[in-house]
């Protein structure tokens, strides 16, 4: 059994990392930690009636690491940066799905996401938390930087393409369509129902801080600079990403052969599965799945890949990683 | 042409009322008013680009009334209050979306708002803006008090079964359900989009402040004590109220006797349908029409009522005010 | 192990039911059947694909028990009654999904289903298959009929107040949401999204199906003939129902104190949590979980109770009575 | 007054082209048609309740011509071609809101469209009802061919910057979310709210039927071969259009010279409004008007276009060229 602090619980992906980790047969919750919320987490969330009577607390470092042995941020930027460190030194094991640890260089860093760096020395050694790609590193972490959402739907499909020589890695256009609940649980009129509803718009193109993840991902994927357009669309549904990709095929190309190169990438992996058909984000939602497939027409390659942007492209792969850290089977908890 | 300024223009019900009254060939939009928001109209609302070019500005009602024959107010409970006596006096007509002078006393609005009201000398005095009840009245007024989204799904089916004496007064459920627009543009944890979309639930049982507005003026139409269950739902979609009403014969009827009842009393108004099917919120979104049927089932009579909580419960029923009180036909810009 | 087949494969209680028993680690799904779809469940139910490897096939009830220790009917009605008496004489046992098994007598199966039963002789003897009230006979059942959709938020929070006495069993009105899926997978206009997007409305007053099954049970559980008007909507969403009921309360009562005969009823059970406040159907959609609370207003009883429709209102119930049938922790893939 | 015959009038453009014309002071429906429904138009339109009382008939196209002077088609393809030229030779004015006259061969009609085409001839001939573009042919016209959805919100951004010579005209990608109105109103199991609620999923990724109209026309628009790889999607909402283009530009350029393009090609005209901010499809639900904006982004021109899919995209603009081709002001019931 492992004990679990969970700081920052009272957003939607610490609600659905609470849910998972109620199915799991060795995971103990043990801290919440919140800024504000006094409140027990049942009255946060009210799908948790009945099921976990923890309250929200305000804890230092020092205080989580005593009572528990994996630590799980779902905290604004910044924010994990400043604990971490205490953390680690403290025993605990932290798994961070924020983008503190995600970037490689505090410069990048500063630069997408306007802020200092608090913890610049440990950039560029944590692995990034996708087990797909770098399972070896994640096994023996003491801390990891779990994928941001949409670069979960986007590096997983484009990295065998991209390591296979099959695209151009300068001419990627990504169009992306997320959830809502993507854009937290805090109030803001933008994200607010009858703004949201009945209403699909791109946001941030060319300025989202997810750029940088992408294109370092696959540039450490492929052993090539990755260069990439990325547009995200806030669309009207709770969760789930739609990836749609086009690149440039090096060399003329079927869409077999390029099915058979994504096939045989993920031929062992549980949660990864390359259909024939277009998927849905419907497909995977709810689940720690990952669907995709490949399209070629009129020499171009269209690429498409769903997640639930709140499992696979948060806390499930969170599990994922936990699981991987602790030695639990990697799939436990997620099928 | 009528000059005409809009007081709270940031708001749903604003928006709609500014669309309204682009269509009137006899309006003409010259003050828009917030208390915070100094952007232009457009930059607020991004469906106006294009169609309507006004700051939004914070003014004083004497400057409001030398602009405006007639004040829409879109306000807060007491903001309307505050300023209508001096509006009143500067020579404009008003008409109220707000709440401020529907009740006909100052003891039950501080009851059910919680807060003194600021021109008590003026309550009861006031027409409810419901032409189908009160168009005689309105007519001739200064100021109406346009009714609530709620109340008017369930005052107009309700007061000709009252009135003919066709049902009990005081063994009356009301079970309504309305679009999150009703909840307002103002960002709140409990109206974001993944807190309301696939989600039905009920809130405000005995204590929402539509009930004191549904009884007294049902009251008022049928000189009986009329006294109400009122359970409101937050439904996922954007527009329209779907009001079913419980009632007890006051003798046995049939089902035809009062669709009888409802189309004699209706059948000269403009936009209220009797039908004989059960009408769904979409068959009236986006319109000012109102559609309502009648079962009965095992000795009770069910009444179902539908309305575009924003249109005939809001902004629509104001511009129909507006034509009776400014001598346009009733129906301009409404159909 | 025990192996398991599913009737009727094509539709959304099927598939969710599949979802469930792949979590089960004693369930073994070994047959799908199908009138008319030939292809693998995978492409049918794209969310399987890579997860269940099977064909969908039309086979004899002997076939069918010769691969499977339970049999689930996911069947329009009179299709079980067709094959159930064939299938338990082959030595399977069955849980019907469908409304085949429900009802006590052929006379009323027959008056509100316009269908003569094909297996009148096992009715009345059938248990009703909520282990809330009915466990000790499901254990040793061969037979079980799964409840309905709506009779399960209905029955659950209204069969402690009867039995206690502190509701009035023939002044019950029943305002009943669900989502859409409730009305199955077969393309009908009714159901197309842009029919049902954006609307919310009543259907089948005074004629829906669940009402003699609502009557029946609560009858039955009380000791008293139970009479309900019951009016069921189509809402927006895809998942869940909200049973708003309105009912008189013997004597006056107060919401503590029938908070606490619900509390009491329900202390010992998984599934059921009485919470204080107004639950949403998103508080357990995708759980087998009832969350219900009671509210006391004007001299009137509300009772409100969420289920998601698809889980403990048909495939988890289904589960859960199959965990007791085959002696597994009555809780198995349902946490 | 001009009487108006509406073939194919159970459908969504159907409806919304009904509503549009009940505000049209010149507009008189004398006629509607249906195959096999023979149900008054207003119980197979709920929402035309109280305001259209015609039957739906069954007529050939002399008795048609003989009712109106101007007939919307609303029909599958294929099935306008074979009574227009009857209906044109009998006298009428013809708005085909299908495909059947939009493309300029029977071959590529045939290619795409999988039939052979019934009125070959007039091919290449009939005016593309695109008044932005086309104005001058339309109002001549006996016959028009009303855009695809799609290529709207696709050729009116385009138009401009190919015509200009800033893009180029074979590397461009569409990537283009449709509301489900946009699939119709037949029942189909992928258009049932379950299936696409809560997902968004691509189609027809290099087969949809609108892509050699948007090559055609943005061809014959700038004088070059146009080539497009084209994604549409269909998104959880009922209306609604969002066009996202990816396109290089022909030399080093600047957002604000391409908005300068965009603006100084639309100044005049009363739907089009170029527009700063990322428009989102709410912006111009329910309306004629499309609102359009550009990004440069790393090397890249990002065109996003939005329009309502069944007003502009279909009966908006047929109004329009109505409007046109019968001398009305162009605006006239779509302001």
């Amino acid at each position: 059994m492992t004990t679990i602090a969970i700081l920052g619980a009272t957003g939607y992906t610490a609600l659905e990392l609470i849910k998972i980790l109620l199915r799991h047969p060795k995971a103990s919750i043990t801290a919440l930690t919140s800024r504000e919320e006094t409140r027990s987490v049942g009255a946060v969330h009210q799908s948790l009636a009945g099921r976990l009577d923890l309250p929200l607390e305000s804890l230092t470092p020092k205080e989580i690491a005593k009572r528990a042995e994996c630590v799980f941020c779902c905290l604004p930027h910044t924010a994990s940066a400043n604990v971490v460190p205490e953390l680690l030194q403290s025993g605990a094991k932290v798994i961070d799905l924020g983008a503190d640890y995600r970037l490689d260089t505090a410069e990048v860093f500063e630069t997408w996401y306007d802020a200092k760096h608090p913890d610049p020395a440990r950039l560029g050694k944590v692995p990034y938390g996708l087990p797909e790609l770098f399972r070896s590193q994640i096994i023996d972490a003491e801390l990891v930087a779990n994928p941001g959402c949409y670069p979960t739907s986007i590096i997983l499909p484009l990295a065998p393409l991209l390591q296979s020589k099959g695209i151009e890695p300068t001419d990627i256009i990504i169009d992306s369509k997320s959830g809502v609940s993507g854009a937290g649980r805090t109030p803001k009129q933008t994200t607010l129902y009858p703004e949201c509803n009945e209403s699909i718009a791109a946001y941030g193109i060319g300025t989202h801080r997810h750029t940088p993840e992408i294109e370092q991902i696959l540039s450490a994927a492929s052993g090539e600079t990755v260069k990439v357009i990325f547009t995200p669309h806030l669309t009207p549904m709770d969760r789930g990403i739609l990836s749609v990709i086009y690149a440039k095929p090096t060399k003329p190309v079927s869409q077999t052969e390029l099915l058979a190169v994504l096939r045989e990438f993920y031929c062992e992996e549980p949660f990864v599965h390359v259909v024939e058909h277009l998927p849905a984000t419907k497909d995977v939602a709810g689940t720690n799945f990952v669907h995709m497939t490949v399209r070629v027409t009129d020499g171009r390659v269209v690429v498409l890949c769903v997640v639930d942007n709140l499992i696979k492209g948060a806390s499930g792969a969170a599990v994922q990683n936990f699981n991987l850290m602790f030695g639990y089977p990697e799939t436990t908890a997620l099928m």
